[in-house]
């Protein structure tokens, strides 16, 4: 260990999942708050062990680990390493702002864009997957109506000032790349790509790519 | 406004829903920090409207306001209520790990248990709701199985301290009341009933309970 902190992130991922690993999102909250950071990289069986599980119980990354802290979760990750930074606003009405669409990406968004991976891709051999599609589209296009009017001709939710809530509402909505679905918002997708074009997400994006470009494959699932 | 925290919740809800709408977690945290408050009771119609919008974009329940914060998400109203109480502990550790766990509820466990509302009441006359629940099942079962080994012999999530990482926790696997899934976990049942026994949940279910047991069903619905 360094005195810096860690974060634990997967050696490999197979291609489609490049770019939508979580560890993007503290990758992308170091950068912004200028943190140098080590990342270690683990394999799956090793994500599944009792060590790991004992710093994140579902068998996940990323985890993040300081001179302090051992945490699990993303939107905390980022609640740490944001602390005393801008984008976390110490004025009590824009901080619990910040946090608000924190966990309203996490909470109120996020579910709706992961049911969209659930059905074009971890259950899309399914039989009840096209079925079930039209509607999980609907959700979470009424969902995306919704933000798009609170966002409004607004920069960042709150206003003038990117929080950690922008970091992880249009993390959550990056989750809809290589989708056509942002298209039908064109105020969200402004703002998705406001965010994604920051130097921090750029930097984070390219670090997270990068790790995978070169990587092989593990031995279980190259054969 | 009185000089008390207020919040919004319906005022009238189907008999499924008693016991779950979300103001129940701001009230049992108002609860254990012995915080009086006042409740708003809206309606379907307004809770659509812009005037509700402008503070819960997604014409949810329930916002929270102070003379000094206006916020929605449950999870944010639950942090701010716990600011400066036991269950937000100062200690940055501690404090971490009530967030960390309170963040898991709401991103790792509630997708999955809305998942079984989801295929047993919102889309029980679909189709495909009998060929998916199998596997939603499955899902969550997983996710229980996990958090029933992180619980361990502990009291509570981060030990002997309960936190608001407990009360989101509780909250959210609360929405499998009605159901045996959480028998087959019998520590993190045993947890469940624990948390709903404290005095402070009680009273804020039979709040809500109570609330809801003499009111009429809006003109538009009791026809």
């Amino acid at each position: 260990m360094s005195d810096l902190p860690h974060i634990t992130t997967f050696a490999w991922v197979p291609p489609f999942a490049r770019g939508f690993v979580r560890d993007l999102r503290a990758r992308w909250a170091f950068e912004e708050v200028g943190q140098a950071y080590v990342v270690d990289l683990i394999d799956g069986p090793y994500a599944k062990s009792a060590q790991h599980r004992r710093y994140q119980p579902f068998g996940q990354v990323p985890t993040y680990s300081d001179g302090k802290v051992q945490i699990f979760e993303s939107g905390a990750i980022v609640l740490r390493i944001a602390e005393g930074s801008d984008l976390l606003p110490q004025d009590a009405d824009a901080r619990l702002g910040a946090i608000q669409w924190l966990i309203a990406a996490l909470n109120s968004v996020e579910p709706f864009v992961m049911q969209i991976a659930v059905v074009d891709v971890f259950e899309a051999d399914k039989a009840w997957s096209p079925m079930r599609r039209p509607r999980v589209i609907a959700d979470l296009e009424g969902r995306l109506a919704d933000l798009e009017a609170a966002l409004g001709g607004k920069t960042w939710l709150d206003g003038d000032a990117f929080t950690v809530g922008d970091l992880m509402m249009i993390s959550v909505l990056g989750g809809l790349r290589g989708t056509d679905i942002l298209q039908a918002y064109p105020r969200l997708a402004a703002y998705v790509a406001r965010g994604e074009a920051r130097p921090a997400h750029v930097k984070a994006m390219g670090d997270q790519l990068a790790l995978y470009e070169g990587a092989d494959a593990p031995e279980e699932m190259s054969a």
